[in-house]
């Protein structure tokens, strides 16, 4: 669907689809790209490509052949600049020292350190700056590493693979396989975009997923598993060398003999408060924030999605649906919710939907 | 999406576009749309409008200003002329007779008295022919005539509004509304488009629907309500006089006391064999066939729905979906269907998928 983009909507547009290129690299920064626009010619741009590397902006202004011209040009970036010296010194004193006249920026940061700081600080200088261009596709892009900093706890994410009439598996409890393999390519891409991949003890046990990116380049994502017995075995995929994995368990597994033998294996274990519905899902996201974990991507099962949906730690799920019935008595994707009133129905957002060789990936949001 | 068409496709697609206008007014007759092309200019175009009215190709060429022109013209057409006396005379004559010098046709029509008479006679009087121009669209906008010729039963399409898990209802049976306005809107245009209208008892003792066309212009289809025991009360919408109702009932209750109260109020009854899983499809399919009713547009309820899948009478199916979850205690759409291997289950076909207002509309088939 091509729009019908204003002038600064269009190299906003372009940061956008640059920006993309850093998703799985940048965690826990945010996905930033820059275009420098000179008389209507881009004469520069840049994204910020990797952790702790430089950033976009930084990127743009080095691209550009013939510095001199940055004192007639416009810089665009998605992400409102930084004012702060974290691992990189701020970006708003670079633009300042190079006379950029213009900026123009998709969206501020929530981030403590910079929200609003950095449009303050140019416009301080001297520079002609505004704000909020493709605001929302903007937001978008970012909303982990915003919800992060606004929240204090990640993105959770669901995604789940079902068929048209909802059910994850048939009455036997096969699974395999329920998509294709252009809906199972994008899963592993999704994997790679989010800081952490998330199942629980029933999906260890039944399908041994090694929780890896595959099918496509990208950086594995933390594995977490939730295990309130430590019933998962040694052997399991999900403990081996090829990725992190951290281990939640019950306060009262501290002196379970298997803890010694997870460490062993690089696996880090913790220890949560239990209650009769599971472990406490704010002391598991406590830790996964101190750790710095963006965004949560959940894989299963039906029990730990049904969880989340119902303390509402939800914000998004991606949903593979394949063109299958399997009948009402197939294992289904939800568990009872308890819900009497159609009124009362969980609410989602369908944000896009489409086809994807036969199959169809929709992606929403929960609302709140 | 914009189509990088040959001329010859964009005018089949043209006369695919005028046919569609019938829709909802010339069942059991085809949809038929005819363009005349001269010098790369549209002189003249129609359609079928009515039942028993002119066909396409009658009024295409009755419209044309200059009837010489005629000589020198292409004429378009979805569906092969007729070479038979019906309720009017043979179009294949009438083109003979204006001596247009060349036809192209979406698809030949599979009807006994036509089925490639209708080109072969064209070709003999010397005019030059082309079928197969966008011939899957021309046979998909006729598939339930194409069908019902072939198969000699009426095309049977699923209409079912759902969760995004697969439920009809909550626990407790609730189940207004599950889609929005725009969903029941198309739902409504849908009904107009088809010959018959279907639900089981407990659909009709649950809802009682009055299964009219309302909320878009179009015809009421005829109301077919499966009624083993004939235990849905008289006072029931179906049986109101808006339109036709059908009522199937088991052979047992010949004599029942309501039959004839029901024909009373001009519904009619049919006796068919009932077995334990319900009323003979074979049966009423074949009375419908009689009653020439090309299509049935199936709304449930999911005992119906399971059936017609289990005994492979579904060709298609229209699902709405909701952006809400309700869990797995919910009303599934289907019944249990004793699918024990994910590669055993029912095969779809997803032909389309589009956001509608909020909700998701997906299109698609049985595979058989």
């Amino acid at each position: 669907m091509q729009k019908n983009f204003s002038e600064d909507e269009f190299y906003i547009d372009r940061c956008l689809k640059l920006a993309k290129k850093g998703a799985g690299f940048v965690s826990p920064n945010p996905l930033v790209g820059s275009v420098i626009v000179h008389n209507g010619k881009i004469i520069g741009e840049g994204f910020h490509e990797v952790y702790g590397g430089p950033h976009a902006e930084v990127n743009a202004i080095g691209s550009v052949a013939q510095p001199i011209l940055l004192q007639e040009s416009t810089l665009y970036v998605n992400l409102e600049p930084c004012a702060h010296f974290g691992k990189t010194p701020p970006c708003a004193d670079l633009i300042i020292r190079h006379k950029i006249p213009r900026v123009v920026i998709g969206c501020l940061d929530p981030f403590e350190h910079v929200s609003g700081k950095g449009a303050e600080k140019l416009r301080h200088a001297g520079v002609e700056v505004k704000v909020g261009v493709l605001e929302s596709e903007a937001l978008r892009l970012n909303e982990a590493f915003i919800h992060f900093h606004i929240q204090k706890r990640p993105f959770v994410a669901l995604k789940f693979a079902q068929t048209l009439d909802g059910k994850i598996a048939t009455t036997s409890g096969d699974s395999k396989w329920i998509t294709n393999k252009a809906s199972r390519t994008l899963g592993h891409q999704l994997r790679s975009w989010h800081s952490a991949i998330l199942i629980g003890t029933n999906t260890a046990l039944a399908d041994d997923p090694e929780l890896t990116v595959r099918h496509v380049e990208g950086k594995n994502p933390v594995r977490v598993l939730l295990d309130r017995r430590l019933s998962v075995p040694l052997t399991a995929k999900i403990f081996n060398a090829a990725a992190n994995t951290l281990v939640f368990t019950s306060s009262q597994n501290t002196n379970h003999p298997k803890v010694g033998k997870l460490n062993e294996k690089n696996v880090e274990v913790f220890f949560v408060t239990e209650n009769e519905a599971g472990l406490s899902f704010s002391e598991i996201f406590q830790v996964l924030y101190e750790k710095k974990l963006l965004s949560v991507y959940v894989e299963g099962g039906s029990g730990v999605y049904s969880r989340l949906i119902q303390e509402g730690y939800c914000e998004k799920f991606y949903g593979f649906i394949a063109p299958k019935i399997v009948g009402g008595d197939g294992l289904a994707t939800f568990r009872p919710l308890e819900i009497t009133n159609m009124a009362e129905a969980v609410s989602l957002r369908f944000h896009q939907v489409q086809m994807l060789d036969g199959d169809i990936f929709i992606e929403g949001y929960f609302n709140h």
